[in-house]
């Protein structure tokens, strides 16, 4: 099981809940390890995992259409309710393996008209129908909104998809072993994109060589983010067919979805010899990250980090540089809590999963950045990666 | 630009809408040819196009982090509203070329405090805050949803998700042209990773393969369902370590994204000669998507095309095949209307563009399948598909 349950439990607690309902696809596939094809790939299609805090199982809900990932994936919550029609045969001549023999089993079960209608029978079953439910707001419709709302006139909605961010924030090590895989994927795409540069090549072709990679590594491209020259001053940059030049600098802000896990970071490159300036910049840069090695560790203030990673790129080399944020933490999301920045209020846990990030981008010169993945460990800093840092001269 | 705005013109007046606001990643890029990167990859960050109906200019809503995207897409939308803090150096001794002056410009243009502020503001700048607004509900969180009416208490709020979803399926020249390449690119990848078809490989081996090669062609990859014997039946097969074996039948439904419109398609082969059962009920599916081209003209009528389709499998060699619909509009988002279901109240407009698909799944058996991605034209049907339908024996 990937999610955290006890700090789930916690937090529910905490926070006077009864039950959650995951709906958007990162808490539904983190809260039941159950990937729900149809709502990954499109907004609209609706999965649900309904977990009550206490006594009471968890429930998955599901479109008929899906079903055929339960067995397969073999979740960890196994009571499924469906809805909606699917047609599926049955080759009655033949003998089922175990996965077809649960899946003819599934469509067998009672097929409800449609996922609310189903969410409100489990809340019922589960005697939750006047109770506090915290619904991750970010993946049902409005209009499923309204239809659970009347459904169950006597619940108490509380909107938690902030809640289940706080939870993912703290990771199991089934999450961490996937970060890491999700990392050196990533790296070794980072590396093959890399070993193609030459003159003449353009940021396009780059990212089809660090995209084809990433497939060969099981790890979908998310964040693509290649630029040559002053092009790499652009924070988003979108590959085009600008050419590689002599002492280019090449920026690489990227990562995948690995195993449904996120991967982000960013390295530096220079065909031959960089100019002074580049040198200088990144060392900067990259000295904020480093920095950051040495004092992460449970206990610290996220503003006292933010604060630390800036002083030290300016003194090192940027004296004017700012940032809203220098990272962020990392799991099913991209974007996990805490965001790094000067108004944050948290500190660091133990197993909290960060990015720390130092770009700098100035129009009309290039785009710095570093960005490692960083596992806060029980007395400091743990790094996810094994790339070097430091600007590679190709 | 890509959006049929004459559509989408008539249908908000049909439906007395002053002003439409494009909130999901699908609409705000199908709008405005605006792709923000920030949205795609995450649910969350907001990016919104404020499109009225009459003489007022249209105008994007974008976190000021993703503007430097701005001059690089140059987007047909030139109004920009950004919202945030996000820190641009510029190095004042270059001289600056188009794009990074356009750059600098926007930053230096009034940051909103959020989202909704920077949508309130063009709204009332637009004279629409009396107005009735057709809010797509798909990408605006229900937090910024509530700030929208408390500060714009005199709007008239509609959903209009379903709107921008009729309006999309008529498709542009230029949308066609995109989607033929997307088509192109995915039977491309098809192709060399049956290429690679060989007893012992594995499900997982041929989805790198196939996800290798669309990245070799800018497309990412959406849906990979590969599946090989008995494993076929699952209607979204997830690549496994299961090895390919002689007379394997192996299924592809696969589709990705390319320039931010779909592909999906389905081609079935086997390793070496098939089975008698897998020849004829393929045969029989691959008959139903011919029918389709026999008969799809502007003014059927989609229930018509199903009955057709579905009559005709029955006919040609599986009696008993059922199916809740035999396809689906494609575009920016994988399932644009129509659905070609039996309930179905539409008729096929000229530049329609759906993909007709005859799914068969027998647990024990095998999953058969032929879907193709076709074009309604002026009197007839066009294949956007160069590959076979047939099956192809390898």
């Amino acid at each position: 099981m990937l999610a955290n349950i006890p700090r789930l439990q916690a937090l529910m607690k905490r926070d006077n809940v009864d039950a959650v309902i995951a709906t958007c696809p990162e808490n539904v596939t983190y809260l039941s390890g159950f990937w729900a094809m149809s709502q990954w790939v499109r907004r609209g299609p609706q999965a649900y995992v309904l977990f009550p805090r206490e006594s009471e199982q968890p429930c998955i809900i599901a479109n008929s259409g899906i079903l055929d990932l339960v067995p397969d994936q073999q979740p960890w919550i196994t009571e499924i309710r469906r809805y909606g029609y699917f047609q599926t045969d049955v080759d009655t001549s033949a003998k089922l393996d175990e996965s077809d023999r649960l899946q003819q089993e599934l469509f067998r079960s009672k097929a409800y008209k449609d996922s609310v209608d189903a969410l409100v029978a489990a809340v019922k079953e589960k005697g939750l129908e006047r109770a506090t439910l915290g619904i991750d707001e970010m993946g049902i419709t409005p209009q499923c909104m309204d239809q659970l709302r009347s459904a169950l006139p006597d619940a108490k909605f509380l909107r938690s998809f902030s809640l289940f961010e706080r939870v993912r924030s703290v990771k199991t090590s089934g999450e961490i072993e996937i970060l890491r895989n999700a990392a050196r994927a990533t790296e070794r795409a980072i590396d093959a994109a890399m070993a193609g540069a030459a003159e003449g090549v353009t940021e396009r072709e780059m990212l089809r060589e660090f995209n084809a990679c990433l497939a060969r590594n099981d790890t979908a491209p998310v964040v693509g983010c290649i630029g040559f020259g002053a092009r790499s001053a652009m924070s988003n940059v979108q590959p085009s067919d600008r050419k590689l030049k002599r002492a280019d600098l090449i920026r690489f802000d990227v990562g995948g979805r690995h195993r449904h896990y996120r991967s982000d970071m960013s390295r530096g490159a220079s065909l031959g010899e960089p100019s002074a300036k580049v040198s200088k910049y990144y060392r900067a840069v990259e000295k904020g990250v480093l920095r950051g090695y040495d004092i992460i560790k449970p206990g610290l203030k996220v503003s006292d980090l933010f604060k630390e990673v800036v002083a030290t790129v300016q003194r090192e080399g940027i004296p004017h540089f700012k940032r809203s944020h220098v990272g962020h933490g990392i799991g099913v999301d991209g974007y996990d809590p805490p965001n790094i920045a000067e108004s944050s209020a948290e500190v660091l846990e133990e197993d909290v999963v960060i990015c720390v990030e130092t770009p700098y981008y100035e129009l009309g010169f290039a785009g710095l950045q570093v960005e490692d993945m960083i596992r806060v460990t029980k007395d400091g800093a743990e790094s996810l990666m094994t790339l070097p840092t430091a600007l590679r001269i190709l």
